[in-house]
């Protein structure tokens, strides 16, 4: 299934692993700035929907309302933002974010809004704990 | 099948009709800047991907997945961006954008770079009858 996949170095560096799904590996951003999932299916050499064939986008599909709704859950967003585009990491990979009229992009999208922040490292660890939980039950 | 559906007033300020697909309306930007297809299932009362069934949320992906193999096809983009965001304008709708290096906003995404350019009126016509045409034959 994963013939030839291996993340994305720049992918690795920003985001922190939660857990694998059949298709992809569901990953927490690195900046608390928003709760942020990256969906990253297991497949080499794709950087567009369109390199996975339609089963797999079927998959997908399912896999970023998993990722939805358990986001969507936890942090009671008040919008999801979803995305795939790739311009600056080529592999392809889905952005699922929950989003809030006070946060600090908001009604804009997220990308290139100042400076990531850390995660405290005990909030990262609870927070990653209970998205692992949710994706069992989900 | 579209029981109660009415095309958002700013959705459909922003952009002119292409094609009618079996779920979504496909509709062209009205800002020439980029190459820029928007699908707006044609379901009321739905602003998240997740507002959709299973069913529903597949027929999408596949039409999403047409409108970029149209998009890549006709303009030999360099990359496809393709979102779900919703925080201005909440009626469900996506994006399918073809990009350049060379293009304004590139690498960043496309949302709240600077003014949108106005199409030339045959131009318009033109790019529209050959995206129906595309369409058609997919």
């Amino acid at each position: 299934m994963s013939h030839g996949f291996a993340l994305d170095p720049q992918l690795a560096a920003d985001t922190t692993p939660v857990v694998d799904l059949p298709l992809c590996s569901v990953r927490l951003s690195a900046d608390w700035t928003y709760p942020w999932l990256i969906l990253v299916p297991r497949r080499a050499d794709c950087s567009e929907l369109i390199d996975l064939g339609p089963d797999e986008r079927a998959i997908l599909m399912e896999e970023i309302a998993t990722a939805s709704k358990v986001l969507k859950a936890m942090t009671d967003a008040h919008k999801l933002n979803v995305a795939s585009l790739g311009n600056a990491v080529a592999q392809l990979h889905v952005h699922v974010i929950a989003r809030f009229p006070d946060d600090p992009a908001w009604p804009g999208p997220i990308w290139g809004k100042g400076a990531p922040l850390p995660w405290d490292r005990l909030e990262l660890a609870d927070f990653t704990a209970r998205l692992q939980r949710a994706f069992a039950e989900a």
